[in-house]
């Protein structure tokens, strides 16, 4: 009896999870892997941190934790599965159950039967069609080449240019800046990773890019690039050009769908190839999994292309279940990324306030912030929190969060609510672990679902720094209360704010305006709340206290010169 | 009208928690706090670290972020609370709604009426009735002022030997080596931490406190202390002596129940104040948090005592809903818990396997190890988590985790499950948050997820490495087979394995006896398991890989000679 044979077509991610979790299901049958790289197997995401320097050999990005490289022999020694490199799947033929491929090196073309075909294709950084993308020193970073060529170039570069703020373009901003580069940042939205994060965390990370050194130009779309010698020298945008000796193209990706696409099978309307949660494609004898296919946002069923190493595993071994006569299904995501940026990380899961509004909830926010560990503990760092709540369900629906404090593993604990539907009361009851290196007795997660369980119970009113930048960008008659003491007032202050340290509030209410809102803040957001607490029970009716105090403020901050109280 | 006033008696954390949040409810009543110290509003948790040295002024302990010590003129200026320092409450008078107190300083006793009384009595160390418990030197970890005499006592001791490896007294195992001293730790139990995690993870304890040099004593009770001029110099126990001019008594402690139970409110079988979830006790007047109570486990029922700081926050908060008209409840505990010991971290929550049997459930497990990010991201270290699950319902009970690594992220991402009663299939399919500083691609939450479905879905059986010592030390016959390579092999073994790298297996089967059972292990876990997979599809019947390879085994290695491959 012939054996079965599964073809797999991409061998990064998805492509080998399948292969390797299918021989462990399938003992029997035959797993051929085409890949078009003389290299596979490995993890992408650390790129950027082989060109940041962090590490040299950059074959350790497909090498197993012991330092075995996963190359062809490996694959066939120590998995059982061939893996036929620098070779490229050309075309399928569905009604013969066949795949034109062809070999790099010897220009030679066969038909490979298969019983079962795994999309495993992945995605392509997208080059816009601009004047100036053919000359050298304009690169993406997708494969361990492209890798290797910006490492490469960074050697002699002096100038980067880097062209998109999302996160592939924040980890190249940081990568060149620690490579000594001169680094300019081009993002055509008004703010970085747009789509990822509200305004006020992307001010956050915009003023983390200054910090590092990072020209961070916003509205700012790349016109053209020009050369001297067939080397790219300067990036032109409408309003100015900058030098470049190297430049980063980092505004997105493209499913790679072909092949899927020739062949005849459903594409949805993100671009990726349309499965479902077994990652079947719409030919039952074809499967498709990672950066080629589209997925599900679990909270609003709508269709997401969303490329990540993490999604790509967990689908690959859906899919060889699948294959292998398991079951198991991959349910969709939840949106989560988080990124390393200097010395502050950024995360978020599931639906913004606005996401939120157009999925037809009726969402409520916080914005937080606290130190990740009890202040006495040596390394305590600040993090800031945002939680996004429905309103009528006290639903969770989803989290922002910055901080050089600690934040993936708080916002891994939003992910879990999201996932079993869980409300704000719930995250606010959590048995949370707690020890002083760890953690504050009640957790920043806590306090973000308190304030939002007393912004919900309307104990208090709050504004978001956005929501009180604009309303006195409006010029809107409001008092900024700074109900912290005079040495914090000394260090750093909010512009335009009044000085009434909370132990003087009770005593010095006769001196505030009854008739004017009063906007009371601190460093983080407990004191702010409390001043509103006060004021509203000595009768202040409009009385809305600043999210998030001034470790959370995003925009312009005062520092330095002595103030006296008011 | 006269005002209502609240009646506070205990002022650390569940009574303060409770004023202030009462205070921002309720403006008008009158709140005042009977707290038998001078000073008070502390965090406890801290004071080990105080004692290791982390941090120079105990007074941290008592200050907000911002360093205002939380005082009595604090606690009025900016709160609007009373506090009664240094004053005892010595009677309760339900009848009259009344408290006598007696302040420390003058001797003079008076009656505070109350409207509602809540107490936060807090615990006390216990202090078993041994001979020389009165000398000097001998003393426990509760109070800022047991900090400073510990303090105070460590800059010309020795040797300290403390009695209990409780959270505690690791806790000050840790703080007292970091002070230079030689530490002896004695513990009754067979095991540290004994009733909180496995014996595989205390047995990974136990290896972190002999590597930093502290003379672990198991089975080892404390007979009497020895003194010289009333100063401590030497701790007996029934097989011999240990050298002591600090003795540290961390046996465990008891709910400070004497005014509740002479009040003749219920208290509670494992000697708290008894309490339902809106911390009420059996007087509809009087409230209880902290400290003193019970407490039940979410997932039994059964009642605990398990005081922690972050639970008596939790607690004061929902108490002060209670009063001040807003609605909330503590639905009890996990038993989370987590230490940091040295450059380890343990972390439990749930039930173990043992516990879970006990009630009633049909429990799973699996213990696993991995790195905590991606392999070439520096700062890299290994993590071992146990989950376990019930076989039935695939719910998931509980896990321990233990590592260099990062577990405390990791641990409440099970809390969060716990609580929402998830199972094993929704841990593996959580959308967590991957970048390569934080994670890996497939998270060790995942790993272990997977692994647990591989046992449950009958792939593989394997041991935990507590069931193959056991069955060794049994002398079953059985060949354990490292999977590791040759160099791997070179630096470190578990005695006794005889070693065929993976990619050799399927050449090598037939040196393999087929009526043996054979146990495969590498590093972590994944080798041994596919290496179970390839033999198993081979055609051996007994097969059983070892459960987190090298990385978890928690008995006797070996290192250094060179091994030939077998």
């Amino acid at each position: 009896m012939q054996k079965k044979r599964i073809l797999i077509i991409g061998g990064v991610a998805a492509g080998m999870k399948t292969a390797s979790r299918l021989r462990r299901l399938d003992s029997t049958s035959e797993i051929v892997v085409v890949e078009r790289s003389q290299r596979f197997s490995y993890g992408a995401c650390a790129l950027p941190y082989f060109v940041e320097g962090l590490f040299d050999d950059l074959d350790e990005v497909r090498q197993t934790p012991t330092g075995v490289t996963r190359d062809e022999a490996f694959f066939e020694r120590v998995k059982g599965i061939e893996v036929l490199s620098g070779c490229e799947a050309v075309e399928i033929d569905r009604q013969q159950q066949r795949v034109l491929v062809r070999c790099h090196e010897s220009q030679n073309t066969e038909y490979l039967l298969y019983d079962k075909l795994v999309l495993a294709t992945g995605c392509q950084p997208i080059m816009p069609a601009i004047p100036g993308m053919e000359l050298s020193g304009v690169l993406a970073l997708k494969t361990m080449e492209d890798a290797e060529k910006i490492d490469q170039f960074a050697i002699n570069a002096e100038h980067a240019v880097i062209v998109g703020a999302g996160l592939i373009g924040l980890e190249m901003a940081e990568a060149l800046v620690a490579r000594g580069l001169s680094v300019t940042l081009l993002e055509l939205q008004e703010q970085v990773l747009g789509g990822v994060v509200d305004t006020e965390f992307a001010s956050l990370a915009a003023r983390e890019l200054s910090k590092h050194g990072v020209n961070l130009c916003l509205n700012e779309g790349l016109v053209r690039l020009e050369g001297e010698a067939g080397r790219v020298c300067r990036a032109v945008t409408k309003s100015g050009g900058y030098s470049a000796d190297l430049v980063i193209m980092a505004i997105g990706v493209r499913p790679e769908t072909e092949l899927a696409a020739a062949a005849g099978l459903q594409i949805g309307e993100t671009g990726g190839i349309l499965g479902d949660q077994q990652m079947r494609t719409s030919d039952p004898l074809i499967f498709a999994a990672g950066d080629c296919v589209e997925v599900v946002q679990m909270q609003t069923g709508e269709q997401l292309h969303l490329p990540l190493g993490s999604t790509a595993n967990r689908q690959g071994r859906v899919l060889a279940d699948q294959l292998g006569g398991a079951t198991d299904l991959f349910p969709g995501v939840l949106g989560t990324l988080i990124v390393k940026l200097f010395d502050q990380s950024l995360a978020r899961t599931g639906l913004s306030v606005n996401a939120a509004q157009a999925a037809g909830y009726d969402p409520e926010s916080i914005l937080i912030s606290g130190p990740d560990r009890v202040h006495s503990y040596p390394g305590v760092k600040p993090v800031v929190i945002r939680l996004i709540v429905d309103r009528n369900s006290r639903q969770l629906l989803g989290a922002q969060m910055a901080g050089p404090g600690e934040i993936s593993g708080r916002i891994n604990v939003i992910v879990s609510l999201l996932s079993l539907k869980g409300t704000i009361d719930d995250l606010a009851r959590l048995d949370l672990a707690y020890a002083p290196p760890f953690a504050t007795a009640m957790d920043p997660l806590h306090q973000a679902a308190n304030a939002l369980r007393n912004k919900l119970d309307e104990l208090a009113s709050s504004y978001t720094p956005f929501e009180f930048q604009q309303r006195r960008q409006e010029s809107q008659p409001m008092l900024l209360l700074d109900v912290r003491s005079p040495v914090e007032a000394e260090l750093v202050r909010i512009p335009g704010a009044t000085l009434i340290p909370l132990g003087q509030l009770r005593e010095r209410l006769k001196e505030l305006p009854i008739d004017l809102e009063i906007v009371p803040f601190c460093k983080l957001s407990l004191r702010g709340y409390e001043a509103a607490r006060i004021l509203l029970a000595a009768g202040f009716k409009k009385v809305r206290y600043l999210e998030g105090g001034v470790v959370a403020w995003p925009y312009e901050l005062e520092s330095g010169t002595r103030q006296e109280e008011a």
